[in-house]
């Protein structure tokens, strides 16, 4: 069986344990080893950065010794995913996993990146078209985030796919996950 | 000569070609030669988002054929580092280059979030400790950013320097890349 190392935002949920089981166990139901990032035994070390050390070397293993990386790519405190999860999406295709990914959001990264201007929160208009408040270009290519993370998972091979859930339960639905498990059920066996 | 990707979201300043000449130029003096994501030709494709998977293939061709990465980790439209940039230094990680990384921001993620909350822009606090508005914990070992960054760095047995500035200077200040380049010349004719 494929093992699938399951990159997201989820071990900062209030209960990570409770999703990170739940999305084994859909992997479960579709043939394939879900490895969640917290099925690791990491012990405090001497410093703070010691353990984080440790925690990234735990993940960058369990990234290794897994197949198939689907990534939770929905929005995370800011227009864009998961930094830790982008990382890790990115180790996969530089050692030639097969990628997948997946957002509860539909909303492309450019209307996201507006959005956050028109609530004066983090940009502003300007006479030469839509550029930040710093005057930075917005990316628009119709996409859910910066194109290197849909453009590796194509490249890859792999699927990218949304479905937009509103409220709390965007942290938690797993309906764009589980459809996921299937096209990459289908693609693997057929 | 060793060869440098110059990852960052430099690509989206008003003058990139700029900005991207300084640091090829800056490369030379130590020793190196600079990539920069726009040395490349990209012909405007049928659709848009088929011109992004052009772009993207193409900085993955300029990646795999560079022995360093040097990743521009400063804060880009919220807490983390711009998303293709940390994309790219995963990717980096994935296929065993040496990375390197800096920051114009020496604020470690966790304030950086809490600057946020008191703003009432991303977070609130809790009885429980301080976790974001939807009740999600804020990572907090001193880093600069989601400890896979950093951790992948110091794995890769690169470096990581940060320099404070303030304002719009800190899209283009080059003193913690130049820092970079020469702890990167010492480590490899040592």
């Amino acid at each position: 069986m494929k093992t699938i190392y399951l990159a997201g935002p989820e071990v900062f949920l209030p209960d990570p344990a409770a999703i990170g089981d739940a999305k084994k166990a859909l992997c479960e139901k579709y043939g394939f080893i879900g490895i969640f990032p917290l099925d690791k035994d990491i012990k405090p070390q001497a410093t703070p950065r010691q353990t984080a050390m440790a925690i990234s070397l735990g993940n960058e293993a369990l990234i290794m010794r897994s197949d198939i990386i689907i990534a939770n790519l929905m929005p995370f405190r800011g227009p864009s995913a998961d930094a830790g999860t982008i990382y890790e999406l990115g180790m996969g295709r530089g050692l030639g996993k097969l990628l997948a990914g997946y957002s509860n959001s539909d909303v492309p990264y450019f209307d996201r990146v507006c959005s956050l201007l028109e609530a004066g929160g983090l940009a502003s208009t300007s006479s030469e078209g839509v550029r930040d408040r710093d005057g930075n270009s917005i990316e628009n290519f119709g996409l859910m985030d910066n194109l290197m993370l849909e453009g590796g998972i194509q490249e890859a091979g792999g699927v990218f796919i949304t479905h937009h859930v509103e409220g709390p339960e965007r942290f938690t639905d797993l309906t764009a996950f589980e459809e996921v498990l299937k096209v990459l059920q289908r693609k693997l066996t057929s």
